[in-house]
């Protein structure tokens, strides 16, 4: 079964298209490509695994691909510079196409070395992990990671069409979807308490991977994130919310060096801390940790220090006019972002980071 | 005397502001920027000469400046990643504004830097050199060179205003003036017929640094650019008429590792194979010739050989679809865009290289 959904932007509104089979011929991709050519960039764990399938679905293109090394560590402007010297090496046009099939990393890489190529050639995304299917591959974020903070190089630039193939999830390590299902988790929490209680019931399938929970998940996932994106493209307001969780998550994975934890993990925890800082009842909260912990994911910080978690907050994007900005909930389903929290809860959500 | 043009892209218009004893305090630039703080990135040459003027028309806001080392050899990545690293440093939020203070290098950088830091922030052009004036600095054309390529790295990213202050010029090196006046010679030369004839009357006082003639120079130039990116900001068609004598630039400044001649002097030989390329009487094109020469600019390329020239035009940004495509005159002060010439004009435009 295929569904396809659209993010509307106008001119650049794009189609999502998800569903079995799509891989190894399923879905002919050849007619989203701006030109004849193409460079697939994959990474060393994907590229064995689906890059000849993808080839199948991009009949009579001429293809290049490279593998990049896999992992969050090698998010870097280096990593985005190899990109750009295979396409100078390729003698790649304005017309190119890049193809990122792999994870958030690949998918964020990619994207970003697709928006500075040449001020700007085609992608197209092709997610192989729950994390990108439900999160980074939709809403045209690009960049890579700086020494000193998360993504803070980089470039809205849209996809052409974002191609999620749910068999990936067939050799997808159990702890990276459960990494995945932290950003649905948000999207109920956020946005949708229907689709929230839904998750409650459905938590365990979506763990044993029913495919047709999976599907079900992604969609709405997607659903949620493309009606946010359509709203605000480039973060001027609403689109804030969907960092639900991140403003603390971020700040594990700094005070980490990246890569220890998942950015699911670290988001689940930074979710939990989050609605600490929100004024709704406990037993909101106790809901939201209580799927979290369900869904396999961790609700406390690793040791990193309050103190540490703050200085690292001191560096991220939502840092307006020097005062510190956080996505707390309204209640279950609802969030908002404010500059107006209780000082007092904050110091009680970090302190967990001391313990 | 103050003159005030407007690029006009929607929600992205930004005005441009020409005129003498604008620095200095002579124009509020605070109202300009996003935020209470700025980073100003300029170079070590103009720094000494402009940076406290420039400090003058931003009052009451949180400066930060750096300089780069000054010359073409150093518009690379890595020092797009120095201006990002002290944004970085300094803590800079998505409210910070870059003001790039110099010539087309700086801009281009500067402008770049802003695109990418936290996906996209605010940018100023404060251009001092005549080209950057007439060109660079209008049309959110930014990026950095590819050892292989010029400009292959970079992004669409419109600057919020363009403080043009003709008194600068009284500081600019004689031989770059003339390397500015070759892309206001190919205003003329691709639309418009009359400020061509405007220019060989005038070419005289332009090289003395006659105020009034370098001031509607640089407004007739800013005019004539701004209409045509209002057209087609992303060069999709018409904007490529610009590049009017670029591919054959281009080529030369690869072919000679970039630095060797200047932007501008590249430009104007590239001009005159442009016009020999061109199906238009020889009596226009010695008219092209005659002024640039007048202008005390090359006519003739370097000795880097043909061969090699084409070699390097396979890489121009302009290839689609690897088929070649030049920008040619029409007729003098009308250029079009085409795939479609005379492969035995190319050849004896190219000549002259071997000679």
């Amino acid at each position: 079964m295929t569904a396809t959904l659209t993010v509307e932007l106008g001119e650049r509104s794009y189609p999502i298209v998800i569903g079995d089979g799509l891989l190894g011929g399923g879905f002919d991709l050849s007619e989203y490509l701006a030109g004849d050519d193409c460079l697939i960039v994959s990474n060393d764990t994907v590229a064995p695994l689906y890059l000849d399938a993808l080839k199948a679905n991009l009949d009579g293109k001429q293809i290049e691909s490279i593998a990049l090394p896999d992992g969050e560590a090698y998010k870097t402007l280096a990593t985005a510079e190899s990109i750009l010297d295979a396409l100078v090496r390729g003698h790649a046009g304005r017309d190119t196409t890049l193809i990122a099939l792999g994870g958030g990393v690949v998918g964020d890489i990619t994207g970003f070395a697709a928006a500075c190529y040449m001020r700007g050639v085609s992608f197209v995304q092709v997610p192989t992990t729950l994390l990108s299917q439900v999160d980074s591959s939709v809403g045209g974020k690009t960049g890579v990671n700086h020494a000193r903070g998360k993504n803070l190089i980089g470039a809205f630039h849209q996809p052409s069409i974002v191609l999620i193939d749910t068999d990936t999830l067939s050799t997808l390590p159990v702890r990276e979807l459960k990494a995945g299902l932290a950003e649905v988790i948000k999207y109920g929490a956020i946005a949708d308490i229907g689709f929230f209680g839904w998750l409650e019931d459905n938590i365990d399938a979506l763990l044993a991977k029913n495919a047709a929970a999976l599907a079900y998940a992604i969609q709405k996932s997607c659903e949620l994130k493309a009606e946010v994106v359509a709203d605000d493209e480039r973060e001027a307001g609403r689109r804030a919310i969907l960092n639900f969780g991140h403003t603390f998550g971020h700040a594990i994975e700094y005070c980490q060096g990246y890569g220890d934890w998942l950015h699911g993990e670290a988001i689940s925890v930074g979710m939990v801390m989050a609605a600490e800082l929100s004024n709704i009842p406990k037993a909101d909260s106790d809901r939201l940790s209580s799927l979290i912990e369900r869904a396999g994911l961790p609700v406390t910080p690793p040791v990193v220090g309050a103190k540490a978690m703050l200085d690292a907050m001191g560096l991220d994007k939502k840092v307006l006019a020097n005062k510190m900005r956080f996505v707390v909930l309204k209640k279950l389903g609802d969030a908002r972002i404010t500059a107006d929290y209780d000082a007092n809860r904050l110091a009680k959500a970090l302190e967990a980071a001391n313990a």
